[in-house]
């Protein structure tokens, strides 16, 4: 079983649903009526931040599940709280000013990038080790 | 084997397709040419139920199936039922007005954070009690 | 094990994230600063790629899963695989003009419904024949 990739997956999850309650307050602070989601910068910036990590959600949820299948629950886990923490600072950064979004980016990146790459490794070993 | 589940996987997924394929019948039937996705306020609607279920599927999915493994089958496949119900009341009322979306936002809201509860709670307890 | 399924789900994520590093830069060639989205045509081409491509991520991967484990590791690749070529073609011609995205778009979205099918035929054999 992978009960700690499995623990990280519900964190990653309450974290995401945390950012969309962000994008809902927003809307009522900055006076952005629904369906709009244009016009004031400041909401715009809180916006994009939702956007961009559903946008990664694809890379990362995959990635986390076949690196703790083919290589290790724990490994998986630990890079997938890094992915959370450089999500966070995304967050953050990104919330005070589009340029200072830098940081939070490549640390999440770089966490996707090594589950991506330990899983599609692993599941070429296998191919080729039967 | 996880059938329920899967079955409702099937459905939740057939029923976002119909999604949509709700907003390419609406950029014909406002004149939003793409790539634009706004102009005509009940076009925008249209495209918001399908964005706010999008964003939306990375905390149902991963949840309904977590709830599945750790605790049962038929369970998270009943729970899974309610969210789609709750997304069809959502879609029906966000399509008339922006006001009359609340009561299917809170049903498949509610469902989806049963579904989260239950399968932390279970990946805790099975950590604890190994 | 579903190595082949595994293999094509990287696969889709590695062109995903090309596809979403694309929009990166297409932000910088054409001026479109963040957190803006829109403003140019040719840039909200591009950005509506990553958009379309994200938006069938949820049809795609639970189809292709669930294919690969109630139907078969080899045709569920090959299926994706088709996904995959169909989704190249749709970006090429959508980066030219919104009017050239129609045949890789035909393309992706007949392999989705040939993987949605049987996984859903599939298991709701496994239901009736327990």
């Amino acid at each position: 079983m992978y009960h700690y990739t499995a623990l990280v997956t519900c964190l990653a999850t309450a974290f995401y649903f945390f950012i969309c309650a962000r994008v809902a307050r927003a809307h009522i602070t900055y006076g952005v009526k629904l369906p709009a989601t244009t016009g004031h910068p400041d909401f715009e910036r809180v916006f994009r931040v939702q956007m961009n990590t559903l946008e990664w959600m694809p890379i990362f949820l995959p990635s986390l599940w076949l690196f703790a299948i083919y290589i290790s629950d724990g490994l998986a886990a630990a890079l997938g709280l890094v992915w959370i923490a450089g999500r966070i600072l995304y967050m953050t950064g990104y919330s005070q000013a589009a340029k200072k979004r830098g940081r939070g980016f490549a640390i999440q990146a770089g966490a996707a990038v090594l589950l991506w790459l330990g899983a599609l490794g692993a599941i070429c070993w296998r191919l080729i080790h039967p």
